[in-house]
């Protein structure tokens, strides 16, 4: 009997779940633009638009990265010409947790933080799941509404 | 009335908690020392025996920084030759549910990572709080478990 190695590229460094997380959330913009996907953002200029001030090149890179870790999806919401929005997939749904631990830090923690909404705080990674299956209305991404 | 402002160095993006937490900890290293001094690592040469492989350049730079944001302290344990430990410090050891949350996502949604013991998943921040106005025993760092 032989065990199924590991895939190499999901264990850069070590089998612990920290190290394996931040080989590819480990970076300044990751988490930011999934707390933005957690708040109704689903579009290029709409991460672009935040007041953290990503660049487009790193914004790019991050969500091709988040996409091949299958934390968002990509999916084409408009054809002719073809346009495509984010999504968080179920595995990216269940960071809320992590967002929440680092808000419940940082507000303990670093004086003078913003307070994120109280529904946010005590919301579950399921209210925020895709919905399988269906594909999205013509217009879903203008009637989502705004955090 | 003047409201004081808030230090410009803790909030280089935005005053977004997700933001002024990866301010200071949104890199691949960070946590990953975090976590060896939830397990009881205290010295340099521990922290670069992890099978992470961290560099020593790398090292030096993210305790400087965890340093500097008061997450971690550094603390003379012996005289002649001067020789000095990292510990954490109360916001340090805060950073538990971080920790944990992170371990709970990777464990539900990376297949093969490995599971902490079950008392690290179920530890509370307090268990790590620093003893205020204890000096560290000569020979403290010999006697601590090991977890």
């Amino acid at each position: 009997m032989s065990r199924k190695p590991a895939p190499k590229s999901t264990f850069d460094r070590s089998r612990c779940p920290v190290a394996v997380t931040l080989d590819t959330l480990g970076d300044k913009w990751s988490l930011v633009v999934i707390r933005d996907l957690f708040f109704g953002k689903r579009k290029f200029s709409e991460f672009l638009a935040s007041p953290e001030g990503i660049k487009r090149n790193i914004l790019t890179e991050r969500l091709r990265r988040l996409e091949r870790a299958a934390v968002v999806a990509r999916v084409r919401y408009q054809r002719r010409p073809d346009r495509y929005e984010y999504r968080l997939t179920r595995k990216g749904a269940d960071l809320l947790p992590v967002l929440q631990a680092i808000v419940g830090w940082a507000g303990a923690n670093v004086p003078g933080v913003w307070t994120p909404p109280a529904e946010m705080l005590a919301a579950r990674p399921e209210r925020f799941y895709p919905s399988e299956g269906k594909k999205p209305a013509r217009n879903a991404s203008r009637k989502r509404a705004k955090a």
